[in-house]
């Protein structure tokens, strides 16, 4: 079956539901350039809360967008990266945060 | 001052908020070939309630990004349509949804 995000019940509506966030979209951009530990990525996605990103990577990583690993050092130290379905997500998520980037302006309050 | 969706205040967050949502990206990718009205609308995002819908219209609309239109018919009629900020938003969510509809089988539940 082809997909359709218009359809209610197709997987491909559940994926966009999944990317189609602000906390998801960011946490995967700023995985762009490498792995990144929890606190790493708190700082960087400025105003998000301990909560809303544990559920965020909570749910990249049940969808396969995001691996988590545990290192066994002392303390434990967790590193997310994104898997190669991740990666498949940087080309359209630049390009929706280089259009919010440069329409910024444009966009009335 | 350069835009940085990673900036909680910066404008440019403010426009990803804005179309981070799914109705948001369903509405302008629907409204890509041409004009709708509501109901139109409404059918074509399966599972949108129409209080939904409206909060998505009417902030596509102050945003700039959606023009409505009232036409002074009996009833009157009225449509959204893409303006030119907004259908620089085409590319961008073309690929967003391209993509969840090429993956959506590798995505897990």
């Amino acid at each position: 079956m082809d997909g359709d995000v218009f359809t209610a019940d197709c997987a491909a509506r559940r994926a966009l539901d999944l990317v189609a966030d602000k906390w998801a979209i960011l946490a995967v951009y700023a995985l762009a350039d490498g792995p990144r530990r929890h606190m790493e990525l708190r700082r960087q996605l400025d105003g998000v809360t301990q909560k809303m990103l544990t559920q965020t990577l909570r749910r990249l990583d049940a969808s396969g967008i995001v691996a988590r690993t545990e290192h066994a050092t002392v303390p434990p130290a967790v590193e997310y990266a994104l898997t190669p379905l991740g990666r498949t997500l940087l080309g359209p998520l630049a390009a929706l945060c280089g259009w919010a980037e440069e329409n910024m302006d444009a966009v009335s309050a």
